[in-house]
């Protein structure tokens, strides 16, 4: 019996949160096969959609089992496939503080205020900021509500950062590898600066430093410039 | 020692998604202290933010804990207050099929897809909906762009719907839970109706007529109508 053939397959979006995925099969020291799409341009090909009813990315490929949602799709290989070898194992166990953990309240509440909260706030920032019809409207219910309460979420992000190296704790966990991708990659999308924010700046650039990040963006987004939130951002910020 | 004093206070903001938790507890059994906030006239008020530093609802106070995030509570709640009795740990343990259970996928699968897809799309259109700046412009992205997402998510609904009486399958479970806000309480904010989505339609009433939500909704709502999707919605519908 051999292991060369990788179990799992993750179709990959280019420039987009399926990095989360890749990124966590690479510090799981995981196999998979990759299926990487190019946006056409910008949003998502229709060789994705061929692959799941929703149309979008990540999807992950296992036996009969085809799963869309980037957070299922974590909780899915960390529970099911992290257990098969001592060494995912163990990162998967401080990936995802348990409830015996001093930092699992932390925990739950930072992973998410990122995925609930954040990643909602800034999605509907996109929606308002590709809107002509909103451009020069300060004013606008649907561009300034999203926007600020994006802000206060950076704000909030910021005061965490000061005192916690991580949004858990002392260590990475599943809650910082899911809020990258809203604080650099997306930003692409909707550029900001995040001068603001120096602590949250400071912290992208770390996580986004890690040698599992490097190596999938490496394979997923080979030959596009890593985003790890350095400024200046290349198009005139909006926010 | 008495048991008389419950250990956990729930913030509720009426008419909120905060609903969910006192739902989950009284699935649990779990006795609370609830504390309610009226909404001022429509967001939050003062109350809650002298609470949280995120000023909505819901909020858990355990001891010297404060957190929010309704899905961070409620995990908290089923990992850390279910277990201590087992009538609330049996009932914990269908609401949240494990690993090994046939539904895990599914389970997993709809309930991150009311979380990160369906009630951010909602939320976004909701914002949309209040912008005076987008009225009757039909091709408005900000407006447009969310209200096809959830369209598009409706009718995944509705077709899951059609072939399994729960979202996760033959059972009730925490993602049919999360669910009932985006469709029934949140539509107080944005009605729309569900004729199009009678499958949904039917569900919400299902899920709704649950004792336990009916008994949160007594705690929390009193007297005010319970929202189970009943049609007409009594404003106009603009979705």
């Amino acid at each position: 019996m051999t292991t060369s053939q990788p179990q799992l397959t993750v179709h990959h979006l280019q420039r987009g949160q399926s990095e989360r995925i890749l990124w966590l099969l690479e510090e799981l020291s995981l196999s998979y096969h990759l299926v990487i799409h190019k946006r056409a341009p910008l949003l998502a090909p229709e060789s994705l959609k061929a692959v799941s009813s929703q149309g979008v990315a990540p999807v992950l490929v296992d036996g009969d089992l085809t799963l869309s949602e980037s957070m299922a799709i974590a909780t899915w290989i960390l529970n099911k496939h992290a257990p098969a070898n001592p060494q995912s194992a163990a990162v998967a166990s401080s990936l995802v503080p348990g409830p015996d953990s001093p930092n699992y309240a932390p925990y739950l509440y930072w992973l998410y205020f990122i995925l609930t909260s954040v990643q909602p706030a800034q999605s509907c920032c996109m929606m308002a900021y590709f809107d002509q019809n909103l451009t020069d409207k300060p004013d606008s219910i649907a561009k300034a509500a999203p926007r600020g309460r994006l802000q206060k979420f950076l704000g909030m992000l910021e005061e965490r950062l000061a005192s916690s190296p991580y949004l858990a704790g002392e260590e990475f966990t599943l809650a910082d590898l899911m809020a990258l991708w809203p604080l650099a990659g997306a930003r692409t999308f909707i550029p900001y600066s995040l001068a603001r924010y120096p602590k949250v700046l400071a912290y992208v650039q770390k996580v986004a430093a890690r040698p599992a990040y490097r190596k999938a963006m490496q394979k997923g987004d080979e030959g596009l410039p890593i985003l790890d939130g350095a400024e200046p951002v290349e198009r005139k910020a909006h926010f």
